[in-house]
């Protein structure tokens, strides 16, 4: 399946109509099923599906990569079914996330109650000696600009990579939709492409409590955002232990949560 | 509830660090509870969320703003808790939606059938003789601008207008969430701000599918987006009549669907 197609369009410029091709991206429904039922449908950027299938289980706390035992992306009419078999275990454990998660939309939870389920504190990242040297975070967030090989044809996806002092970008990701970008990218780190307790990871889009929570939950301790991060953001990853960095641009950044992992040589005091 | 809050953070810049503060938007669970149960629970900007609740209804299938007996927004440590009473028939409906809505990730369902329930064709833009001389396209666009707040604050947030040949710009909403941007946009016209279908919407966000579907289910002709559409959101245009501008900026702009509605002044042809 393509990931864009040319469509015909109508530019105005200078007071004419010219007539013309832009290539756009796609945007296909996606279900997730696991053990042949469905958890989800999210539309979706057509490739690195079984990276998604792995991202998805992991932040949506479903399933490790060692608990799934076949990824396979079918093609449907309207969309693509992507089919994951879980271990007996995992299994059980969706099977009982599914019923939770039925209950904001089919089991007639209360207000109190769906919002509980829906803000459940995400997990801290360990602590460890991770570090970064702060103009490193400025090689990061430029090197990030040569790994969007969809959004150069496009201009219309989001992107994500995976970046370590040592090797810099080792993956990167895009998808049309943010959380779906940053599931591909867990899954490909998750997948053997890195360790995530030794690296940052990268994002073109603004950074909400979900991005929070699906690092936290890949156990990644340093975002870098080049847009700016919400409120609620900032405190969920303040109590998380995770350091997160928004308007990161070729100029500078700033340091939102946790400044302790990033290695400052003018040692300004940060506590 | 505050829009938005100030966050101490340490910005790099020129090689040094410097204290400061930075207004981030607040991003609040909000659950849209009807009779009692929640629907659904959104991160939105919690403003504007009678106009949220009146718009989520009518682009969801669930009520009509004549069909809403009340909206109570109660705050919750959690979140909000929008409590929405609807009049008996729509209650039905809405109960039928939430059985269907329970499908993906409650009861079952395959991929082939959860795509199905998932990808439902929106309803056609009913024809009329509405038209927008191609310069106040632009017009629209520029007007955009003086309109959006909470971006000027925060320099994070999506807004949307909608916009008529006679009057201008009649309102204009804004929300971490594009989705809920335009769900309270159309909350506040079909509220009584305007006829949806003698105006068009403009949005600072990127259109996909979801957007197409919210402005035919409002009957709103015309999409104006500064971004670039997705093929399938395109394609959901051309299908449903609505006439959808991407990549609308100052100096131009670019018609992928039914461009009939654009009043041309070069006569350039354009079936």
């Amino acid at each position: 399946m393509n990931t864009h197609r040319a469509h015909a369009r109508l530019a105005f410029r200078a007071g004419s109509f010219e007539r013309g091709d832009r290539d756009l991206p796609a945007e296909v429904a996606v279900a997730l099923s696991y053990n042949g039922s469905t958890h989800a449908v999210m539309l979706a950027t057509p490739a690195d599906l079984e990276d998604f299938a792995r991202g998805f289980s992991l932040t949506e706390g479903i399933a490790t990569p060692e608990e799934i035992e076949s990824i396979t992306a079918v093609e449907l009419p309207l969309g693509i079914d992507l089919q994951i078999w879980l271990a007996d275990g995992a299994a059980a454990r969706q099977q009982a996330r599914r019923r939770s998660m039925a209950g904001p939309v089919g089991c007639g939870l209360c207000g109190i109650e769906s919002l509980e389920e829906a803000m459940r504190r995400p997990n801290p990242v360990p602590a460890s000696d991770f570090r970064i040297p702060a103009d490193e975070v400025l090689g990061a967030i430029a090197a990030l600009e040569n790994h969007q090989p969809l959004h150069d044809l496009t201009r219309a996806v989001h992107g994500t990579a995976f970046w370590t002092p040592e090797a810099g970008v080792i993956v990167a990701r895009e998808d049309v939709g943010r959380h779906n970008a940053f599931d591909k990218l867990i899954g490909a780190v998750i997948a053997g492409a890195g360790d995530p307790a030794r690296g940052a990871a990268l994002l073109t889009c603004r950074c909400s409590t979900d991005i929070v929570q699906k690092a936290t939950a890949a156990g990644i301790p340093v975002l870098i955002a080049i847009s700016t991060p919400t409120s609620a953001a900032v405190r969920m990853a303040a109590q998380s232990g995770l350091t997160l960095i928004g308007l990161a641009r070729h100029a500078g950044f700033e340091i939102f949560t946790h400044p302790e992992r990033i290695i400052r040589e003018d040692k300004a005091d940060v506590a």
